[in-house]
Parts: structure tokens; sequence; C-alpha cells
């Protein structure tokens, strides 16, 4: 085997044999389920504790749940994952830890904020890409309730939000990654790049979409200078949550540097809700936002054929309220996988 | 290339050809200056918050210094760094965040609590090893003052700490892995295994070595279990951050299940300290205590041909104070690095 990435010089990785996602499962809220993604969520729950007892311990049962649906999905036993990467926006990563550990497989925790899923998803892919393991699992969450007395405010105090403010999704995407495709239909990830963390001086904590685009702007150009693709190749280039403010950022940072992929964009944020009917502000945010439009809408679209190719740029903010509070600017960074049938 | 694990049917992963420790650095603290590893770190302060405001910043400043000194001993440029593998302790992992935003490599954000220094060796292992990367960095700190306050009780309150609590580490690792040793005498990682979510129920946030504990005893069962390795072929066992009670316990459950480390075994939170002079309770414990304990100590034994073979087992306790206080039970993690020589 002769390695395409021997002599590599781009941030860009090509993968030596397509990794295939055989089966994804979405888990969400009331909210979500009323948004125009809705019908393709697997689950949702309008108990936003989702039977359980604490908000944080909801959060954990949709992973559960969301990994659960995509192994019946995929005709998997949970043993036969040989690994699951994983992680979310609590503290210390315990959503993960407690939504997975029932399914005892290998853990690799990660930590990406809110562009966790496409670093579970270009990990996953490289580690059986580069034959280590043949299937594994791929899960994030995010919760509002969790997020908004870990990061903000209890939502007892009732805080007003700026029109920059996002919406933390409560949702879950769980994937389940191998290197066969025994269904022949699925789609798979062909190429990776991992971000880099970009610090363009953002200290507004309600305003993550200006604090993630520049990340954003640096690999999605990236990708297209490393490349021969154009913005037109793709059915649609996805940001994870940068919202109206992060979109309209990195639409004209974009366009600043010739890059223009206006008619091809969209960000998961602004798709998971009608922003002005849902009160969602200036868009959805979270691990649990493109992951579960991942894998609930995008999933589906390929399923119908609709969709043949796409670009998933997950953005995250890498701050934590102690040090925004010490007065530190938020760092962005946008993990990429393309994903193609 | 044949892959040697193909059709693998265990946890533990042998790499298809070696990935090299080109260079390690270790940064700690006064306590950790004065401890019985003192002379094997590479830079100490006295000064907790390392020239910056506050005890975050200075863990930040730890990481940096940490993998400028690696990449200095390796004469190797940031720039040839094609990914930064690390993590901490801290909320959202700002530790890593703004202590390697300066290096701008793609960072590749892990969260495994204390035993994050061994995902980070296992996983950038495995990317070298499927071809995909050339030369990774991997960091992970933690910080006593930042860790307590955090985790515990602000220094200020003065609290009394159990028997069984342990210090967390003022010190942070950083190790260059790459492909290729151009020294011909660095260390080599050759088998990595990650270790699952293991919940015995403990609940006492003041005796994390009885929650890791049982993770490290599933770990080291499996190794020698799936390997036709013997204890005696190492010149340390090392778990990462067990301390005395969890030592103990690890020791009298593998004997229990027919296996006797003892005689090789040790732990780094136990090195690290003289507990009863440095009043350090239980032994040391962070990301920082096996990071440290092997950038420093291990690797100048290895250098001075003193060490050959190697078998490091982090541990993690896999909680949040918030998940403590809604009654959840502390999962442990371990995860293993065999480094030979």
């Amino acid at each position: 085997m002769i390695n395409i990435n021997a002599n590599r010089k781009t941030d860009l990785i090509k993968l030596n044999k397509p990794v295939y996602i055989i089966s994804s499962a979405a888990v969400g809220g009331g909210k979500e389920k009323e948004g125009p993604l809705g019908e393709y969520f697997d689950i949702t729950d309008r108990d936003v504790k989702f039977g359980t007892k604490t908000f944080e311990a909801g959060e954990s049962e949709m992973q559960r749940v969301a990994l659960n649906t995509a192994l019946k999905k995929a005709k998997t036993h949970h043993k036969e994952l040989e690994a699951i990467l994983a992680g979310d926006l609590l503290n210390q990563c315990v959503s993960s830890t407690y939504g997975l550990i029932e399914f005892g497989a290998p853990f690799i925790g990660l930590f990406g904020a809110c562009s966790t899923m496409a670093e579970c998803l270009a990990l996953g892919s490289l580690l059986i890409d580069g034959g280590h393991f043949r299937k594994v699992g791929a899960v994030t969450s995010s919760h509002f309730c969790a997020a908004e007395r870990q990061f903000r405010f209890p939502l007892e105090y009732g805080g007003q939000r700026a029109p920059t403010a996002q919406w933390t999704v409560t949702g879950s995407g769980a994937v389940i990654l191998g290197g066969a495709d025994s269904s022949g239909n699925s789609p798979k990830i062909t190429e990776v790049m991992f971000g880099r963390m970009i610090d363009k001086g953002i200290t507004d904590i309600q305003n993550m979409g200006a604090a993630m685009a520049p990340a954003a702007v640096d690999t999605i150009l990236k990708y297209f200078r490393e490349t021969d693709a154009n913005p037109a190749d793709f059915d649609i280039i996805a940001t994870g949550d940068l919202g109206i403010e992060g979109k309209r950022i990195t639409e004209n940072l974009l366009l600043s540097e010739g890059c223009d992929i206006r008619e091809k964009y969209n960000d998961c944020g602004l798709m998971i809700y009608d922003c002005e009917k849902q009160d969602a502000h200036a868009g959805g945010s979270g691990c649990g936002c493109s992951a579960s439009v991942l894998c609930g809408y995008f999933m589906r679209k390929f399923m119908l054929g609709e969709y043949k190719n796409i670009l998933l740029v997950c953005t995250g903010a890498l701050m934590s309220p102690g040090s925004v509070m010490q007065g530190n600017s938020i760092p962005g960074i946008a993990h990429l996988v393309r994903i193609e049938k």
C-alpha cells in the first residue's frame, strides 16, 4: 500500500480508502422537533430531561439513545464497536461519560467544543483508514438547559439574550463508521482536515458566531486552495453553528479572499430552527447542532439520492466561562470532513 | 504493507512500525522541584502563576514552555508539527487552548481526565503509524491551584483534606512524536491500548484512587492476557496517579486475578512527591502527573540506558464537580502505551 499522504504538504488529508458512514441517528428535544428539520430526527422527546432527573442526565440519555439507534440501524452489536469517539460541552465532558459507559467499548474522549462531531469523524476515519480499527462509533451532544446554567445563567433567572446570542441545540448525533459497506449504499468520508485555533480578539460571549467565523474561513480557504475542488462541486457546504452573524462574516471574509461559496453555503445553526418564529435569535449552536443535522437531515438526503457530495465544517469556540471572566478572548476552531456517495 | 491489526480481536493495538519519542520536556512548580524527581524537570518555577496573572494562565504558560522546550530539543521548528494533540483538566480544556494557540498547528483536543497523556500518545502513534502524519506534538498539564478552586474549594478557604485525597501536580509534559528517528537513540512506542470506562460505584470525591483503580486493573489485566508479555519484561509498570490507596487496590485486585506486578509496579503519583514530608497525602494526581514523570524522569532513564521497556498506564477519573453533586458515581479509565528502546 502506497500511502498517498506520505509526503503531504497540506493540512488536508485524503483517505487512502473511503470510510463509510454505515448508519447514523439523531435525537432531539421539542424545539428541535418543531423546527424545519423536525421530521428528520429519529427520536425526539418534549421532556427536556428525557426521563431522567436532571438536564445533564438527560443529555447523557440522548447520547445513549442516539448510539443505540445507530447501532440498531447498522444491525451491529455494541460489542462490535472497537472504539467510541465522543465529546460534549459539559465540564469534563460528563455527558459522554455517563451516556456511553454502558456500551463497554474502548473510549476516546475528545474536546473540540461545538466542532466535536467533525473531530470525531475525522479521527475515526483516520483510525479506520490506518488499519487499526474496523468499526467505531462517533457521538456528540448538547443540551440547552444544561448549557445555559453552565455557560450563562440558570434558566430561572430569565436572563435577557442579545440578538447575536445563539440557542444551544438540545440534541445528539451518533454515527457508526466502518471500513466496509455491507449495504453498498452508504455515504463515505473521503477527506478530512483538522483546523487550527484562530483568535481574532472577540470577547463577547453573546457573539460566538463572530468568534468562530475566522476559524471557519481559515479551514474553508485552506480546503479550496489545497484541492482542485470548487464550491460548485458540492450539494452543500455547511458550517456547524455560526448563526446569522457568523455566517455573514464567513461569507464576507471568504469573498474578500476571492472565494465565493454563497450559492452552496448554509449553516446548520440556521437550518435547524426557524429563528424568528422559534425565538432562536441568531440560530442554533452546540455540539448537538451540526451532529444532529448531519445524522438526521444530511444523511436522509444522501439516502434519497438528493445529496452526493457535502463539505461539513464544524465550528467550535474554545472558551470557558472562567476564561472569559479572566479577560481572555475567544479562539475558534473548525474541523472539516468531506462526505460523498 | 500487511496490516498486523487487520483482524485483531484484542483491545491491544500493535503498531506496524515503531513511533519514536523524538524529544520530551517536563515543566513543574516549586513543590515538584522539591520532590524526589525534582532534578528531572527541564524547567521549574516557584511562581505558581509562571509569570502570568492567574493560576489558569500559568497552567497555559507551562504547556507553552513545555512544548517549546521539547521542540528545541528535537531541533524541530513548530511549523513542522502536523498536529498537536492536547488536553487538560480545566473546564472546556482551556489550558491547552491558550497555551498552544501560538504554535499555529492543526489542533486535536482530547479529554481523558488524568489519563490524557497516554491518550495523546496512543492516538498520535496511530496517526503516524497509519501514515497520515509524520510529526505531532502531545501535551498535557494540570495545576494545583487552578484544580483546587475548580474541583474542590478556593485555596483561601483552607479546606481540610482527607487522608485519601491527592495533590494535583502543577506540571506539564510535552512529547514530540515522529515516524523517523534521526538521532538513532529515541525510545519508541510499540503498543497502545485504549481503556474502557469502568464504574464500581465510588462516590467519594476525596478518593479518586479507589475510583480509578478498577480501570487500571481492567487495562493491565487485558494487556497481560492479550500478549505474551510478563511483568518481569518491564523495567517499570507505572500507573498515572492512583496514589497510595489506588495503588494498593490495584495490586490486590490484580493479585486476586492471578496477576502479580508488584515487583515492577509503581505509581507516578507516589514517585513525584515524598508524600509524608511534602504533605501530599495519598500522592500526586492530575494530567500533569504522569505527563511530567514520563517526560522528565522516565525519558532520562531511557537516555541513560537504565530503562529499556516500560508500560505506562495513565489513569483518569471521568467526573465533574456537578456530576458528583448530582449523585453520580465516578467512572475511571486507563489508557496504555508500551515504550521500548
